[in-house]
């Protein structure tokens, strides 16, 4: 696909702002195959070597809160300052249909025909645990095209969005009001993860519920641990399409990170995340081994029939196959 | 922990009924130590071998949906049919705290206190991707337990929820009807998994807006593809709080997995299934015998000094690791 004498060149494209060239270095640090693996190494060592201010936005909320809509305005409103923004969906696709279920850039509409502004398809397809794996990889190549903003969004409550704390700089968290219990929904898992929340679609009918929220929610907020940065989170209201509150919001952004890069918070929780994602790294590469090893095909179709016969339990059969490969009977992994 | 010869003993235990003993065996399905690897395969095998019929039902839907009200309310239904519940969460726990954000025994109030149910904490603490892991061993030893309907929670719509499908024999899909586009909330991915889409905390008040919910949601539902047993999903009102639509659904779910099961579809789809799980099983045992090699430990340290000094990409770093271990500089995984 890419030779490693071509990677010069396609590193040059993609700091030169070449969009075709920045969606092709992506795809390929999202590649399994193992002879991309020298070549994407050598890609993110040159992308890690010039270094730009940039800022990592982590955007989250349940589907329906109104994140696409959020990144719209907000994006607009970053561009307008000056910025050069990326949009990135960590994604878990359907499994079924292969459909993607987020970052769609037709939902993004003024957005999409920015030239400032990249915006990444999520991954169509996509096997198991494996989908979100190279966003944080994507995040460095964006930045190295002089994208100085990126909005990293992620669907729903659970594993993804954690991953997405651990590689941006400040997590958004959305909110919207709604018939009631609201609050109890939110478990502290997820306010504990949350620099700002967010709370969205306040219009004139919705005023009121959303001012009551976020009076619970600072209550709340102040049993919370403090965030890294010694902060607890701020509640904001908002209204994407009418842009109550984008500025605002931009700005509360802005304030904090100035402050949290000044006090070089921000710069070490850039490592502690490197270290997150070294050992992410290990993981998802001790599986694409696995994988590409030409004896495991054979090695798993047995397994697999035995597992399908019913002759063996999951979990034996993947121990014995371990096993199989550890004790030397092939050089794998 | 639990030596070899101490397995036989106590898996006579956990068929006996002996709850402290469910308890113990849980806990060491999930241990990861490489030394109880061997007992684990042990003990599955053991469950493996007594067949009983027993129904896996997945339950999922967006905090604050109701989840373990629901499941209280059904598990007491089923009980009185009867029936021995078993309550498993699969739980994305706080990386922050270490608390729990499900399957609090608290929630469920009646169910607590029943001799027919077994309701299973979630795990505390608890790695980013490894916490979801064993549920499905867990599973086979409540089934070998006695209990013979294993309902399965899960928070959220990310990827937990589609780990859920793979191991239940149908999914519950929860949806509260709220302030407006909650049906433009749910997507694609999401509705495709469900075989029973809930509407739950049916009142008077949101009576009217809940049928509203019903007929878009029938009508968006001929829009996907078949479930695997070739229909497609139902769409139930409930009030988990006075009782209505509770035993309608535990009736529904009968009629579904009965017409299922003399159809084989049900033993078919389990069989898929382990398939499913023995992959999942690859990657988790791979990654712990990584992580138990004496020298893992060394040369993370390694990489992660490199990695936060700065002189190392994660990428790079890891993959310089793996290449170490794969060239036989050491013998490892």
């Amino acid at each position: 696909m890419v030779r490693k004498d071509q990677v010069a060149q396609l590193f040059e494209q993609v700091v030169a702002g070449d969009r075709s060239a920045l969606g092709r270095a992506i795809t390929l640090v999202e590649s399994t195959r193992p002879q991309d693996r020298a070549v994407v190494g050598d890609l993110l060592e040159r992308c890690a070597a010039i270094s730009r201010d940039s800022l990592r936005i982590g955007i989250t909320g349940i589907p329906g809160v109104g994140k696409s809509t959020l990144i719209d305005a907000l994006g607009m409103d970053l561009i307008t300052s000056g910025h050069r923004v990326a949009v990135l969906a960590v994604d878990p696709s359907s499994a079924l249909s292969g459909g993607s279920i987020l970052g769609d850039k037709t939902r993004m509409t003024r957005l999409a025909h920015e030239d400032a502004a990249y915006i990444r398809p999520s991954p169509t397809g996509g096997s198991l645990g494996g989908v979100a794996r190279r966003t944080r990889e994507a995040i460095a190549l964006c930045e190295a095209a002089g994208h100085d903003r990126i909005l990293v969004e992620t669907v729903g409550v659970g594993q993804s969005e954690l991953d997405v704390e651990r590689m941006t700089d400040l997590t958004l968290l959305l909110m919207i009001t709604g018939a009631g219990d609201e609050l109890q929904g939110i478990k502290r898992g997820i306010m504990e993860a949350a620099d700002v929340i967010v709370i969205t679609k306040v219009d004139d009918q919705a005023r009121e519920r959303a001012e009551q929220a976020r009076r619970d929610l600072r209550n709340a907020i102040h049993l919370l641990p403090l965030r890294p940065n010694g902060r607890h989170p701020e509640v904001l209201l908002t209204n994407a399409l009418t842009g109550e509150g984008i500025d605002g919001l931009a700005r509360h952004i802005a304030e904090r990170c100035t402050a949290d890069r000044e006090a070089g918070g921000l710069e070490a929780q850039r490592r502690m995340q490197d270290v997150h994602w070294l050992r992410k790294a290990i993981e998802t590469g001790l599986v694409e081994r696995f994988n590409a090893d030409p004896l495991a095909g054979p090695a798993m179709e047995e397994a697999e029939a035995r597992v399908r016969s019913g002759v063996a339990s999951p979990f034996r059969a993947a121990e014995e196959l371990l096993d199989r490969f550890r004790t030397g009977d092939a050089p794998l992994p």
